[in-house]
């Protein structure tokens, strides 16, 4: 079993009312490969520069993240973003944006990530989504991220790159954007009509629901008092979701669904507690499974009592 | 076992994007009193002017609910509401607001309703639902529901209020507001400590989510391809949750909360899908245990698998 996340890799500026990190490991590619990494193994695509040594490479490969597809590019900078949460910690206000290697990725993908049984195309343009798609030959499931940005400046490369893959992760907001459709049961019944069987609506503090042809099911966020910073949250959500249904063989029965959402959400509700990924660094899965179990005994509704 | 509720008794106009209503029964109580009569004993205690007939009264006596403490005021009008909802469903837009009667309510209760096991102060002033709280010496719970407008003009009221009753309704901004605290698990301690040992978070559609001093609940939104009118949703939710409340012997042990709050977000699921409470009117019993089935079936997680 394997797992080839495509994606950005960053450092980050983050400030909270709960504190501030100056420069840390981040990125949608890199919180993914961390999460994912707790069930399967992980190989990660993405561009990097002069700036990425030694110390991140460790990050990765403390949690056997394979990083032979991370491209180096020599002279070049790796993608940096800083951003802001208010006291709600609902949205962050971008302060800075450096695509720097990021604006010229061009995936490419060795035999080991082109053979992996499952791909997820993390949020990057939807035609170079679509372009490792078409290199992904071994990848019987396919996964993809996206954002308001793409569906708004490049929406028909998006529905057409959402045709060729099986799972969609899409927050509300997007899912209502992308199809136009305020009913968040028909948006996704709409995004299914593009192709995928699965559609995952990311809903921040509210959970996550999923849908498919026949199935509906929903989980509220892992109730928290401390909530220091939501960076990663998505990323780490997919991470723990589609490692754990690599891990249990791709199948997308109902069950298993279930499950990679519970794991999923026990991913985020880690990664939420610290700052970036440093939680997820310090986690164990012995403390993801007993999460999973805390959530199986919050969701828990009893039978309707006879008599 | 017998339920009273205190709160306002309207006509309503309503215009959402699926059509719209000229004239039809609605205010707090009345929703209420029709979730909650699938349940037990139902008292409403409200008050009504001349424009409030035959037809009313059939509504409610259709479903068996006592109005007895319907307080009519001879030569006056009964409160009445007009308002309009966006395609998002989300928040009303009020056009109009005649207080009429109910502007000068002063709650009289008669001893059969004040006897009542269990009580329910819908949103009024909270001055007014301490008097009556004070009259209902038979009440062994006591659950109340407010909004945004008291919590911000009679604050010290409300929480004085609150820490007269066992279970306090309130939407998730309405909690952070009354505390000042933008954390939801936070919040939810913060109003324990004023005396409630339940809080019930109504989240819209996102569902509902519970919290006591040592357990926490919580239910998606019933997923649903119409919504028609969101108006009296949160008030049939409360009265659906109370409702089996009653009925189940009033204990606050956490398999009854739970079972309460599939009831009340059933409940509620329902009144959603017509104008006003013309679904409510049309319910079976049968229909609300099926729906609550399902509920359990898109909210199971399964264990964690071995090996």
């Amino acid at each position: 079993m394997s797992l080839t996340v495509v994606g950005s890799i960053a450092f980050d500026a983050i400030k909270t009312p709960f504190g501030e990190r100056e420069r840390i490991l981040g990125g949608a590619a890199t919180h993914f490969s961390l999460a994912a990494s707790f069930f399967t193994n992980v190989r990660v695509v993405g561009p990097v520069g002069d700036d990425f040594g030694e110390d991140e490479y460790a990050v990765l490969h403390a949690r056997g993240v394979n990083t032979d597809d991370i491209e180096y590019v020599e002279g070049g900078r790796t993608f940096f973003w800083a951003g802001e949460y208010e006291y709600d910690l609902n949205s962050a206000k971008t302060l800075d944006t450096q695509l720097n290697v990021f604006g010229d990725f061009q995936p490419k993908l060795s035999e080991g990530s082109r053979n992996s049984e499952m791909l997820f195309l993390a949020n990057i343009q939807p035609d170079l989504q679509r372009e490792v798609r078409e290199q992904s030959s071994g990848a019987q499931v396919v996964a993809l991220d996206s954002m308001n940005y793409w569906i708004e400046s490049a929406r028909d490369s998006l529905v057409k790159t959402i045709g060729t893959v099986d799972l969609v992760f899409l927050n509300d907001a997007e899912l209502r954007m992308l199809t136009e459709e305020p009913n968040l049961v028909r948006a996704t019944r709409k995004v299914m009509e593009m192709g995928p069987s699965v559609v995952v609506a990311k809903q921040g503090e509210y959970g996550a629901a999923l849908f498919t042809d026949d199935a509906f099911f929903a989980l509220p966020a892992f109730p928290l008092e401390t909530v220091v910073d939501p960076t990663g949250a998505g990323d780490s959500f997919a991470g723990g979701f589609l490692g754990y249904l690599d891990s249990a063989g791709r199948s997308l029965d109902e069950g298993t669904l279930r499950r990679a959402m519970t794991y999923g959400s026990t991913l985020a509700s880690f990664w939420v507690e610290a700052f970036g990924s440093e939680r997820g660094q310090e986690l164990t899965r012995e403390e993801i499974d007993d999460r999973y179990e805390m959530f199986r005994r919050i969701t828990t509704i009893e039978s309707v009592p006879t008599g």
